[in-house]
């Protein structure tokens, strides 16, 4: 047995776990003193960088600290220049937001209450004497509160071309709030926050959450503030998916309903890569079954997660513009293929050598995006969240089964805009009904999916609600089947004031994050 | 610290790269002495059948021996039942086939020739005597050379229904050839095989292939069978590229070809599906760098993979129908959200607690799937091939770029049916007509992709071939725009012998391995 083969095998059986790495290691401990791999094999960058991410967090001397509910800040070293036209993505600072601390418990969805919580949350434009003109705004998964700059924190926000005075959400009109969710890693309580009945993190021990406990969390932050209706629910993916259920659980006090590339019911399908992502990450040995606080964090899982999602959250025929079938034009360091001394060679002049790891660009877009987050979000969070929205099911029967007893829809009538609303000739107003004639003639699906009815039944409490559904025809994630099937639940159930909406374009799932003039004029003109 | 803590940090430092792992090992080795996990923390089935899979290896004493060119039969242990209609996937042994040994050099694309390499091979029907017969198939990314039942291997193979007598490729008039792919581990030479220069394993010192690399050595046997022409070059997904590849090579060589659910030119959304596999097996440090031989296989990241590729070869629509939201019955075994004494109770009943693990049938599904999978192949085999898919490009400007001369076209006409051709008036034959003028309408696409003239450039040797050209508009991996794009091409270079045949149905990539009746039936007529 050569010495290679020996650290190999040292490797391999020192990642198995505890049971099994005791036995092996106590007999194989004294034999592995590994030499460097032999000359004559190739060498693998795009592997070689997880070790050298492990290598940099640990040189760094800041592993996060176990009773640290912050999660830890580490650079990125990624040197390619893929970015694109990606959204922001800034991580906040303890200081960048406000927290509202709940020492009352909060009953869950699925397990006893939590005893305590927080939630973190950013605000923008001004709350009116009456409070009647606040907006919430609901994140994605693994977004932040932080959606736009402010004076607390003066860098670019996710959403920031969609926050703003005369923009889709006018700051000169209305009180926007973000939180920070519930089970999230940014300031609201989640996996990585102390038990404060233990002084531990949770990890693990954190309860499974529903996207309903989410949103009570975030009233419990309005009856903080007193405020006691809402002027309307917005968000985007999940955020949609807490649109529908602050309507659901308190329609009395969600004027209006903004759901943009959602869904009110998680079909299989996102599930499956949903679930891709969460085994990835939870095979990495650093994940520890969710206890890696105060160790390493599982950045290659993370890492891997993270490509896997981007998938989803752009389109084919995007990449096919954006990067097509280029490589990159750096020759890869990589010799397995260069020409090995063991194949004969001839006189012909070979083409560029491919690489076996990232070549084409479409890889090393995936391969950069993933090394950009893999330490921005902590991955209990993302396995808790990714969960909660599996879970999302507003038919009737799945919310029967948590005990969910559907509130009373509101009879009252769609709120006044407040002052300062757009004139109906300006040209947001113009632009919103010109395409709300179109939506208002979306025909009914020819092969309904079999639980639509059910899924108007569970969404009777919002029939009083105006809401804006708005699907992507390249959403991979969210696809617009299933926009439309909320739009057809909703009017089945009786709401008579539904607009939908639905875009073209090759953005996909991330078209909400970017497409400014179409998903923020419809927001601005619903909202108007 | 106590002693759990001190597990979890020896676990993640042991699993650190070689040259820090010496380094804290030999410092750490004597202070870990873990305990088990404390009982408050919760178990993950999920995470611990990857050790349980190691274990069974390692006490199975069979881990692959590194002088072995067959790739290792371990057991898969899992006890999900949720197989439903997949298609099988035997295993063969060396016996099962037959092998052809080339013992000359083959040029290679991206690289020097091999030495020399082995084909495995099966065949089905009989040899005419002016050997003008056979119908040369080609199999998917993973399948065998098994493709059918035979005297020499019983089990049921990977197209059992699609070949026989009457059947799609009937052997009661074609003589059929299915070889195992260069690079493949069940039989031909790939990576697991010994490199004869150095007596050890190829491993990642194997040259990246090309498809034209497969079709040569398919060649190389043909030659050896001393059969000139083929009746018809018959594959799907992978196998269509090594069809279309086979009659660009060898035009006067090849009578018609048939391209089920296959491309021409792998898209950026393909190539992305099959980076996240290979990124995951490479991650997996049994990988190691490729040379595990000898040692244990990256099985996780070989489940993990599987998984992945999974989720690309059904539809959403067919999860839909086949598992909706449904949960698995069981309850999970997993204590992190069951009541934990650090959460305040209440009189409430709670709902059935969802678990982390999978959950939903359709993580059972993947999960078993992924676990039949990862010790069924060879790691290294489905890096290579998986690569040589993504580099397949039929374009003229990529062609170029191989220094890859087009071959002339050839101005024969289409082969003649072979004896006991179908009748006219035979269901077989009118059922292809039928199809066929639906096909001849297929109107030119309204925008067409920007690659599409040199992609008729690229195709212009296959001009006087009769080509038959499948899709399927739930497929997702080689999407139906796909399938119009290389017939589109096709006919751009002029040929006018192209079908196309474009099917519905909920299957998926997966369809050409189940639809009998309308892939088998448009086969049968194509090749009548």
């Amino acid at each position: 047995m050569n010495t290679s083969k020996i650290a190999h095998r040292a490797l391999r059986i020192n990642r198995t776990p505890l049971k099994h790495s005791v036995r092996h290691r106590s007999t194989r401990a004294a034999s592995t003193c590994p030499l460097p791999t032999p000359a004559d094999r190739p060498s693998f960058p795009c592997v070689e960088a997880h070790a050298a991410r492990e290598s940099r967090i640990l040189n760094s001397g800041n592993p996060p600290s176990i009773f640290s509910t912050q999660f830890p800040s580490q650079p990125s070293s990624s040197s390619s220049t893929n970015t694109g036209p990606e959204p922001p993505y800034a991580r906040p600072s303890p200081t960048s937001y406000k927290t509202y601390h709940h020492s009352e418990p909060l009953p869950l969805t699925y397990a006893p209450s939590l005893p305590q919580f927080d939630v973190a949350y950013e605000t923008w434009g001004s709350l009116s004497p009456a409070k009647d003109n606040v907006i919430l705004l609901h994140t994605g998964l693994s977004a932040s509160s932080h959606a736009a700059s402010s004076e607390l924190n003066p860098s670019e926000g996710w959403w920031e071309k969609f926050i703003g005075p005369g923009k889709a959400l006018d700051t000169d009109q209305f009180f926007i709030i973000c939180t920070n969710v519930l089970g999230g890693c940014y300031g609201s309580t989640g996996p990585s926050s102390i038990d404060p009945t233990i002084g531990q993190p949770y990890a693990t021990r954190f309860p499974v959450l529903s996207i309903f406990d989410m949103v009570r969390a975030q009233f419990c932050l309005l009856d903080h503030l007193g405020i006691d209706k809402l002027y309307a629910s917005v968000g985007s993916s999940m955020g949609a998916m807490q649109s529908l259920a602050a309507g659901w659980l308190f329609p009395e006090r969600v004027g209006k309903i903004v759901s943009i590339s959602g869904t009110a019911r998680s079909s299989p399908s996102a599930i499956a890569m949903r679930f891709a992502q969460r085994s990835v990450l939870m095979a990495d040995p650093n994940w520890n079954n969710g206890f890696y606080y105060g160790g390493l964090p599982p950045h290659t899982g993370m890492k891997l997660a993270r490509q896997i999602a981007t998938i989803t959250y752009r389109s084919g025929p995007e990449w096919d513009q954006r990067f097509g079938r280029k490589v990159r034009s750096i020759t890869p360091v990589q010799s397995s293929n260069t020409s090995p001394s063991n194949l004969n060679s001839d006189s012909r002049k070979l083409p560029r050598t491919p690489a076996l790891c990232p070549d084409f660009l479409i890889e090393t877009y995936l391969d950069y995006q993933g090394e950009q987050f893999c330490l921005k979000y902590d991955a209990n969070s993302l396995i808790y969240i990714s969960k909660a929205m599996d879970l999302f099911d507003l038919t009737s029967s799945s919310l029967a089964s948590l005990n969910l007893t559907p509130p009373q829809p509101t009879s009252s009538q769609p709120p006044e805009p407040p002052t300062h609303s757009s004139h109906p000739s300006s040209p947001a107003h113009r632009y919103y009904h010109s395409q709300l004639s179109h939506s208002k003639h979306h025909p009914p699906p020819p092969n309904p999916p079999p639980h639509l009815p059910e899924l108007a039944e569970g969404l009777m409490p919002l029939a009083n609600t105006p809401t804006l559904i708005l699907g992507v025809q390249s959403d991979i994630l969210f696809p617009v089947e299933q926009q439309r099937e909320v739009a057809d639940a909703l009017r089945m159930a009786g709401n008579q004031m539904v607009s939908y909406y639905e875009l073209g374009g090759v953005w996909g799932h991330d078209t909400f994050l970017l497409d400014v003039q179409n998903v923020g004029g419809a927001i601005r003109g619903f909202l108007s």
